[in-house]
């Protein structure tokens, strides 16, 4: 049997150095993986860019992009915007995930606009794996929306330990709440409140965490916030690893984050993505879509995790498998 | 002329590893520093631990700590904690500044009660200076309070603004407000208010900065933001530079925050504090005694700073120097 290839829509004009950079990410992605096919949404004018490899591209037509200085929400609504144009096409079933380094508010409306979100969850959240000391840990969220109800935060933690679960293997992921000390009651009231809320939940809760335990790991394998506090930790994380002058997150960890809560694989990068970060962007969303992803998470939001206090977390994929879906490893 | 010991007391009963370790650190800095003398604040029953040096150590007994169960203030306030009479000797003239790894709250609560605030500073903010790739930076909130107001923003950034200018000889410090873009706009609703609120101050405010700006530099020297935030940015950064191995923050910089917006030097540390990171915090404490660093900040707040966009920020600690004292180099 033939393998039918991913496809993957591609915003050409977010990012600051959009089209160029993303394009010779989005080529990058294709030589890499020979069961790629592109829709790529951006100017026809860029259409010579890939003659080599016009049959494993489709060009969704557009010349709108959304400049940093639009509303995201207002120029997604009115405009065929590259983002908007490239997330219809997993809705109309032409791609199977979106990938787009524009503003992430433009994207996270035109998957709300387009997708949908998932029932119950009334605002989707960036989650992004990072490299840890002990183990990667997902934090979320990342910057979907700059700021949190204590109802949000529970509802974060929902789709982190999901997404922890069926991306990481672990079989009840233990989620932590970001704050200032560990002790209970710790912190502003926003992370007092959904303490107690996230207490009372299914999730394998072990309470407050600091900054340390994002990049150490160890005590949560899902690290809950806000977005506006996660987006500064992502970034302060990155840029410390710059100080240090390493390199460690960019050698095994892709520049890129999920959008979870919403009806559909949708991949963001960074505003300041280059060629390598596209590519990434492309091959996580390509991978998540080999591996059902999508369909896992939402199997695992219905089916709460076991509680489960023991360091060995066994992988439960197999048993969140849709019928007629392979199991991912 | 003989020099007057620079004298510091320490809080003996505030940090995990307390009391050993904060006495082991205030050891170090009797040995390192043949001018100091040390106002130790804890139980008489650890006198002989300093038989050797029982000259250059004054003891203020008492066995009450702050526990982390304890709500810092009413401890404060009802009980005869080691952090009060350690603070209770800068203002009784005993002690020139003061020093505690102990719970941050309590030791706030405990300048504020003691010492009483800056005419005007509602709020007291902690200020760290931290390693980044092009020059260090001031990050002000640190965690003196797990939140802020748009005003309170404002006044971080003046105390931050003067702290510079004292401690690190710029003339005009660049002054930007975290958030998770640069482009006006950005962030929550307090951010959004603060960005306005700055722009009208007679600070040299240069906007929204980015967690990146924190550990690389180069944009502003004095970064504003709330405890909230600030503390886990620092806790991140911390982590960050252990995930990386490498201890690029350890060898220069002491693990130390300075309490601004209170009447006199207080300097404070990690609960996690081991005694060397103890004997970086009496050191900065004597350092800043010995450069009259509290009464230059007051004179700096009470003196704006020039806008100046150039590169060139001379130091201006000589223009601020009070009558009759030494001009910091």
């Amino acid at each position: 049997m033939m393998v039918r290839p991913v496809r993957i829509a591609v915003d050409l004009l977010g990012g600051d150095r959009a089209p160029d950079a993303v394009v010779d990410g989005a080529l990058a992605a294709l030589a890499a993986d020979p069961d790629l096919h592109l829709a790529l949404a951006g100017p026809s004018r860029l259409r010579p860019r890939w003659d080599a490899v016009a049959d494993r591209v489709t060009l969704l037509p557009t010349d709108e992009g959304v400049g940093m200085s639009d509303s995201p929400v207002r120029a997604v609504r009115t405009r065929r915007t590259s983002v908007r144009l490239a997330v219809e096409a997993v809705r109309s079933g032409a791609a199977d995930a979106v990938v787009s380094v524009g503003p992430t508010g433009a994207a996270v409306a035109a998957a709300v606009t387009e997708l949908g979100k998932l029932p119950g969850y009334r605002r989707p959240a960036l989650a992004a794996v990072l490299p840890a000391v002990a183990h990667p840990v997902v934090l979320v969220d990342v910057g979907a929306h700059a700021g949190a109800s204590d109802s949000d935060l529970v509802r974060h933690g929902r789709l982190g330990s999901a997404f922890a679960r069926v991306t990481l293997g672990l079989g009840a992921p233990r989620v932590g709440l970001l704050s200032v000390g560990t002790e209970p009651g710790k912190g502003d009231p926003l992370r007092k409140k959904a303490d107690r809320a996230l207490s009372g939940t299914d999730l394998h809760y072990i309470g407050l965490v600091e900054g340390y335990d994002v990049p150490l790991g160890g005590r949560a394998d899902v690290v809950v916030t806000d977005g506006f506090t996660g987006n500064v930790v992502l970034k302060t994380l990155e840029g410390s690893l710059v100080l240090a002058g390493t390199s460690v997150a960019r050698s095994r960890y892709p520049r890129a984050a999920t959008l979870l809560g919403v009806a559909g694989t949708v991949v963001l990068g960074h505003g300041a993505a280059g060629p390598t970060d596209v590519a990434d962007c492309v091959a996580l969303a390509a991978t998540a879509v080999r591996a059902h992803d999508h369909a896992h998470l939402r199997a695992a939001l219905e089916k709460p995790a076991p509680r489960d206090d023991s360091s060995e977390n066994a992988p439960m994929a197999a048993a969140l498998a849709a019928p007629g879906e392979k199991a991912r490893q």
